[in-house]
């Protein structure tokens, strides 16, 4: 099938989908999560294919874990299916009404966003979210997967296809690219006739590829070089059980802190009973000179260390003498997710929360909390990292855009 | 200068653009307006030069009209300044607080874009209006206007920098690109690590460019091939007139209507009064065989009339046979701007207003009124017709995103 078919037949499953009502929505869902369980056996045989070829090709433990299936797995997409037909639709929400002097009736109201393509890498389990996320809010997707998952996504899709066709839906509600070659990938996000939005979903490389290629209007959902600051006023446990939390907690997500920003007042109090607790996990600290004063053991930190998201055991430490070159230094070298103040100094708190540009700004908690389910969205699509449409932990919403409904009695222009 | 040069300038102004307080920001529009009408005198003789510059290469009457600024015009945008500061503020309005399971306080809080950059064509009022509505919602901005008005948008930007010097304000809230050359304008479109979002204002060709070149957000502000549906159940005299006033009331805007779509069933009583109608403003028809058995002057639609925005008065006229057919011709044809319905019928008013995919969806009203003023937003930067982040008129939310402020006693994620 070419690119054209494609987003021709989600264009064509476009219009039904828009107005659907929520209980034939919710049915489908749950009739989905069924076949997935269903057809279990014929989905994980299509993984197996995946897997063994992964394997040949020499792929990392990491990757074949997360490109795994099992009945667990499955039942745990199925899970999923089942959760956001739980959750309230936001589709015909009445934003706001009003009338001006015209005297029109103007309505806002939640519409879906119309076809949005979702690029991702080898999850499989992406696949069946994906799907349930944009159905429930009322929009076709094409998927376009990693090639090493491609077998299972097409066996996902199959049988999602099935389930829509036995609730008389249209089948393209979900589509897959199965070439998943780059130039097809190009082509792909260069489909504004028919993809309304694109979400990349995936490593910093994958997102950098699709903003700098995609025409269509892309959903930045990103990197997080997370900091946290510890005050001069901080609780210095609390310091420690946070910072220790947002580090060692799960080290490859997004929301973890990957810098320490310290006030030099109390560096000297801090820094040892820190360094302490991330030695329980083996962290290593990469300090400036005032840092390392605190705690001869940690090496040096570079200027490339400030902008790194590491992903791993290491934390970065900066000396600062104020509130103010705190926020300086976190501005100058976040990317807009999650950053946080450990004190108990109410102006500095306000001063941070009010001046630092990120998407989630915490006082004295965890960065670790910036996602869907933490801020009981109930579900979540990516957490955003860009200004526009959405900002931080998307859930169902992020997935709607508005119309005005406009009622009037003849009205003309003047 | 260079490109690089004027991010960083963009990027230092934002903070402190970023936390300004309402009083101070109107203080500085007020003052702006000052200025202007002080320096009216410096403002026209640049202009000279432009008008000058477009005569001698032959531009036509209307641009040079476009172009041209007199006393009455600087006082206009001076206006638009003063008019701009009067709206409240939508910069740190709480959107939203709650407290999920974590007992976290998260509060969603309404924040500036960032740097917005703004690309349009010959018209230097375009120059005042955008500063006072990106300054009033805490963003600088980086214009970059059609070369034949540089001289006068320099100018315009000089004036504007004075005053913000003026109120201890960076002056860099504003800058120009002096540099009107296409491929300083192609570098800008990929300036994504100073720019968050890009803003084309002006003709389809110049939105195209910068959609398909910018790996910046764009806000699309689109064409408008508007609808007016006359059902079967429409009041005749209430539909010529919403017509009449959608089709002439002025013709080169983008909620003027374009294409007229008619129920069969009325088709004969209705066309020849409304054709009747606008012969007062020498208006084409160009219908299919059917709308020309009903008014036999009409000349014949081609396909492409169904397509076309004229600008123009020209009406394209379609026959359809329901509701349901109508909304499959404007779901084909529209550009998502607005469409309207002229009926007495609750039932097809409802259809209408529900399955029809545009930015505003009327009923027995001139599509004329999708206008932030009209709306009663007090301002417009423009009509989005697209649906991510803002749909329709654009007022100042639509220049601001949120983030989310985060209050805890300590909480780690278990």
């Amino acid at each position: 099938m070419t690119l054209e078919q494609i987003g021709q037949r989600a264009k064509e499953a476009e219009p039904v989908l828009r107005v659907m009502d929520r209980k034939h929505k919710d049915q489908v869902l749950l009739c989905a999560a069924e076949y997935l369980i269903q057809d279990t056996a014929f989905i994980l045989k299509a993984n197996d294919l995946d897997m063994e070829n992964g394997k040949k090709r020499g792929m990392k433990e990491g990757l074949l874990d997360r490109l795994k299936l099992t009945p667990e797995r499955i039942e745990g997409m199925a899970e999923g299916l089942r959760q956001i037909a739980a959750l309230s639709d936001p589709v015909g929400e009445i934003i706001s009404e009003w009338t001006p002097e015209n005297g029109l009736n103007i309505k806002r109201v939640r519409v879906p966003l119309g076809v949005i393509g979702i690029i991702y890498e080898a999850r499989p389990n992406v696949t069946a979210d994906a799907f349930g996320l944009c159905f429930k809010t009322g929009n076709p997707v094409v998927l376009r997967g990693g090639s090493d998952a491609v077998h299972s996504n097409k066996a996902i899709v199959e049988v999602l296809q099935k389930a829509l066709e036995s609730c008389g839906c249209p089948a393209y509600a979900i589509q897959l690219l199965e070439d998943t070659s780059r130039e097809t990938a190009a082509a792909f996000m260069k489909l504004n006739q028919y993809i309304d939005v694109l979400i990349p979903r995936g490593s910093a490389g994958l997102i950098a590829t699709v903003v700098n290629n995609s025409t269509i209007p892309v959903i930045e959902t990103g990197s997080g070089n997370c900091h946290i600051y510890v005050d001069e006023d901080a609780d210095l446990e609390m310091a420690v059980n946070i910072v220790y939390n947002a580090k060692t907690q799960r080290i490859g997500v997004c929301n973890a802190c990957e810098s320490l920003v310290v006030n030099r007042k109390i560096k000297d109090a801090f820094l040892p009973l820190l360094a302490q607790r991330l030695s329980e996990k083996k962290v290593e600290l990469r300090g400036d000179e005032a840092a390392r004063e605190a705690v001869p053991s940690m090496t040096e930190a570079s200027e490339e260390d400030w902008g790194t998201e590491y992903l791993d055991y290491i934390l970065s430490v900066k000396t600062v003498d104020t509130t103010e070159e705190a926020i300086g230094h976190i501005n100058r070298y976040n990317t807009g997710h999650s950053e946080a103040i450990i004190t108990e100094n109410q102006e500095h708190a306000e001063k941070f929360l009010r001046e630092v540009d990120a998407a989630a700004v915490y006082v004295n908690a965890s960065t670790r909390f910036t996602d869907g389910f933490e801020f009981g969205f109930g579900a979540e699509i990516g957490i955003s990292t860009q200004k526009l449409h959405a900002r931080g932990p998307m859930g169902l919403e992020a997935l709607t855009s508005y119309k005005y409904e406009i009622r009037g009695t003849g009205q003309t222009r003047g």
